[in-house]
């Protein structure tokens, strides 16, 4: 039974201040995907645990927006409430604004948490509701009303391990201040926590998932300070901070010390990645200088050092699904009852079996059957399926370690499969398969590829509603920017994929009801060419897992994919056997077989 | 020898009106691709002839802007004048902008023709100059000095062809009355000459290859006026005109009727095809609806009678093309001396034979050897290269038939061909195949699909720096909006490929010095599937004439592309065939044979 909070302490808080609805978002103040239970706000109004929506409560309605992704998972949990559950058409988008503007009329006040929203959000608020003479108030009212509202997280911080750092913090903290200085600013506030994390070769366990913790940072020409809750960091690592150049400072003086910049400092803010509340006092006669954070760049850009380091954590994150998948595989054709939930404990005890490993990089996606067409599902001990020899076992999963983050989705064949899943299957790979032998131009950009990962699909008339590709930190966020590949958009970012930078390459399709199908891998872009047409680029899959080829309906690839695969499961075998033995060795072996041959 | 205005009296004028420079660009008051003579003012000061440049002069420098297509052709044009050629980076750029901000001080005055400048480029100028302190003066200084200036063009205005117009004026006119209402407008100005002729049906002559007439057309909810200059329209088609709901006024009385417009209209104009001239006098309380001409949307979606039409035109130009293709190919096999001047001379002198052949689309663009490799050349009398039986023979040309426009390249092997030649001549094919065969989803943009066409090349480190497609008018301009197919970029537009429209699919490889290559034929968009993942559209090619398989190498193309392209053979020799006969008909049915037996 879900928790549902009373709106009415809520209603009669807004009631005193005038407040005619009040936007409940999902954020915090560094903007981040994961958020602290202190900023879940909009979970505990609510009751609707999913990682994207926003709540939006009036005087006599309440609306939750989430995308479908959310749907099935928001009726349940908002069940029994008053809260209607709004569905939004595309993920992300702030379609509870133009609702908003529609029905309160000119003079309404409409409150939200000026910690929850970027610098940026607030602009687009501004846009939806000035032509409508709406007003904004920016107060956390929810907030004021919470009373067991959870503290902020106290996880310790400690310094990457330096065999796996491979950089200096003085170095990276010399590159952030000509960067500042590059772009005309006198000083860089940074709230995003991977900039951050990467910036000052620090890690924590804030958060769910991604080894960040809560930070701002404020970088001065000549000085830097990091604003974190006190206790967190030990005095050696204070000291070693110190000697590089970095003072700490409490968490919740970062907004004192905006309000404390000289006159005539000019600030340099990423506007999608700092939170109004945090720039509230700033004099107004600071500049800001508005753009992305330089480290944003810089980071994605992983140095011959830390692929190194990343490959072999492929090697190891390899060899521990092998034996996961050789063991789900052999058990459930042998007979063996298993379910998604057993999918996920034996794929996290065998990744955490391996040095270096820290913890799962995402929440695992299981999905069997009808439940693999769920691109976001998450089985659950409420809430899942058991596994049968026959059909497609979907799994999605990932793990930080040390020397590298992983992201890797196989699909499984566990016994007899339907032509259309064997079509859906091979189409994918197909997909796959295009863009990860595609060469380009230096300066081509994700959306620009796309197509070439798409296009074995809508040759069968089939689709994928989500983007192809996500940049991957290095131990850090298993989504980071600035890369993506994606489909254009209008007024989208078309973003040069640049050697160095790590992306996933994860072409889907979902049949609702019957069965899903994503085959990923992460592959870094490199250098292939130079001509007189310019350097071109290329993947390197790093990923190393084979694909069950028992599904694939080697007819459906061309000559170019058939070599392709029969070279990558070449290359599997090599470096995973040696880590392998026994029966798991054998099923790798079988696993990776030259497709004449399977 | 080049005729060079001196720049004495503009230099005087400016120094009477205390401008420290003038803008002369390559633009009239419908900002049309091509210029009537009176609009040539930066041909006439500069003496360069290109399509596209424009000159700046200073009161000590003058500088003509051009991109790389015309850096050769300016070098000799200009050559003996006091004009820098001024090497533009990227074409159609206005880069003259930051030169010119860069080196004139805070107060210094800038004049343009407000005639000559669209609103969206006079916004452009703006935000270039304004953070300057430059001042922009809206006035046509060189125009006051030109004492000799041509006249308007005086061609007849005519009716399109009732048996191949598709449509009455009545309907157009009224779906035009529709989207201003839409819009929330009550008046629609348009200056876009294709624009116009495609409302009226109407048809000129008054520049080059496109059949268009100089115009204005302001539309209201009850009338429309257009104002064209006197004399150009017989009484007969006048009083049609008038049947239909059409006013005529004179061409130089569209600012005064903007100027006389209700204090309380709401007038509809596209920013980027209206002059600021046209608006000079609009009443400030007039409120502006800027978006595209929605005759721009709908003239791009064909309809089935107008691609009927088009389908018997391609017969006809494939027809023609097969006769002269056979015998500059005999000719120059069989040892007789031509030139590219004689291939221009053919290829016209063929496609006049076909019935309802009204002129060429736009200049022919025969080039041989070296020249192919310049996607814009031009042979001309005092330049051109004789043709040898070795090598590859580019040939870029169209037709304008009253049932349809025509924009076609192929490439001709005229004797032994060199590897390099076979391997980018496949390759640009296997890019051509590949986009002509795609199938993607309704809502696709042609920058989502440019990449099909390019990949083939890349994984050749090779590419091209033109886009991959155009949209074409239906006998009207050869190039023509809003759909376009080539990569996307930062703030570019997306418009969808929609069922109808008509665009050229011409990929193309460069090797400056040694040879071109480009493969382009025109295809209409249809729809091709419905499935669970929406509706799915495809490419039906319209070009009817073979491509040359003698340097072809099969090896590059995959399965499905070979198949495709025997296909296309098959097609092209039925639909020829019948209408060729003796050796044209021998020679068809050699060059269609399946690459099997090729």
């Amino acid at each position: 039974m879900t928790h549902h909070t009373s709106l009415r302490p809520l209603r009669s808080h807004m009631n005193a201040r005038g407040v005619a609805a009040c936007i409940v978002p999902t954020a915090d103040p560094h903007l981040s995907e994961y958020l602290p239970a202190r900023w879940k706000t909009r979970a505990w109004l609510s009751g609707f645990s999913g990682s994207a929506g926003t709540l939006v409560v009036g005087g006599d309605f309440a609306g939750l927006w989430t995308d479908s992704r959310y749907f099935e998972q928001a009726e349940r949990e908002l069940a029994g409430s008053d809260i209607a559950l709004m569905k939004q058409r595309v993920a992300h988008a702030p379609e509870h604004l133009a609702w908003l503007s529609a029905r309160l009329h000119a003079g309404a006040k409409v409150s939200i948490a000026p910690d929850m929203l970027s610098l940026a959000g607030a602009r687009q608020l501004r846009a939806t509701f000035d032509p409508a003479g709406i007003e904004l108030l920016l107060e956390d009212l929810p907030g004021a009303i919470w009373s067991e509202r959870p503290a902020l997280p106290t996880a310790p911080i400690r310094a990457h391990d330096p065999a796996f750092a491979c950089a200096t913090r003085a170095a990276r903290l010399a590159g952030t201040c000509t960067a500042l200085h590059d772009a005309g600013a006198t000083h860089h506030l940074i709230s995003s926590l991977d900039d951050i994390a990467w910036i000052t070769l620090l890690r924590g366990s804030d958060v769910e998932y991604n080894p960040v913790f809560l930070a701002h940072l404020l970088v001065a020409a000549d000085r830097a300070t990091l604003f974190v809750p006190s206790g967190k960091i030990d005095p050696a690592l204070r000291a070693a901070l110190a000697a590089d150049g970095i003072m700490l400072a409490d968490y919740a003086d970062i907004t004192a010390a905006c309000a404390a910049l000289p006159a005539d400092a000019r600030l340099l803010v990423d506007p999608a990645r700092v939170a109004v509340a945090t720039l509230a006092a700033l004099p107004a006669s600071v500049q800001r200088i508005e753009a992305s954070n330089p480290s944003t760049a810089a980071k994605a850009r992983k140095s011959t050092c830390e692929l190194d380091h990343w490959r072999e954590v492929m090697a190891r994150d390899g060899a521990a699904l092998a034996r996961a998948f050789r063991q789900i595989d052999t058990r459930v054709r042998g007979g063996e009852q298993l379910s998604e939930m057993d999918v996920d404990d034996i794929v996290c005890a065998e990744r955490a079996r391996e040095a270096d490993f820290i913890a799962p990089s995402f929440a695992t996606i299981a999905g069997y059957a009808a439940n693999g067409a769920l691109p976001h599902y998450r089985a659950t001990p409420q809430h899942h399926a058991p596994l049968q020899a026959r059909g497609l076992l979907l799994v999605d999963s990932g793990g930080q370690y040390l020397g590298g983050t992983t992201d890797i989705t196989r699909v499984w064949a566990l016994g007899e499969t339907t032509s259309e899943e064997r079509e859906d299957f091979t189409r994918v790979l197909a997909g796959m398969i295009a863009l990860s032998r595609a060469r380009f131009p230096a300066g081509a950009s994700g959306p620009q590829l796309d197509a070439l990962a798409r296009a074995p699909l809508w040759a069968a008339a089939a689709d994928y509603g989500h983007g192809t590709g996500h940049g991957v930190g290095y131990f850090l966020n298993v989504h980071e920017g600035p890369q993506g590949i994606r489909p254009p958009v209008p007024g989208g970012a078309l973003v040069a994929l640049e050697p160095g930078m790590v992306t996933s390459i994860e072409p889907g399709l979902y049949r609702p009801g019957r069965h899903g199908v994503r085959h990923e891998n992460l592959a870094a872009t490199r250098t292939c060419a130079q001509s007189e047409f310019g350097t071109f680029l290329e993947f390197e899959t790093l990923t190393l897992c084979p694909f069950d080829t028992r599904p694939l309906l080697p007819a459906l690839l061309d000559a170019a994919a058939r070599a392709w695969l029969d070279a990558y499961h070449a290359r599997v075998r090599t470096l995973l056997a040696p880590r392998l033995s026994g029966g798991d060795r054998d099923w790798l072996e079988a696993r990776c077989a030259p497709l004449a041959a399977a």
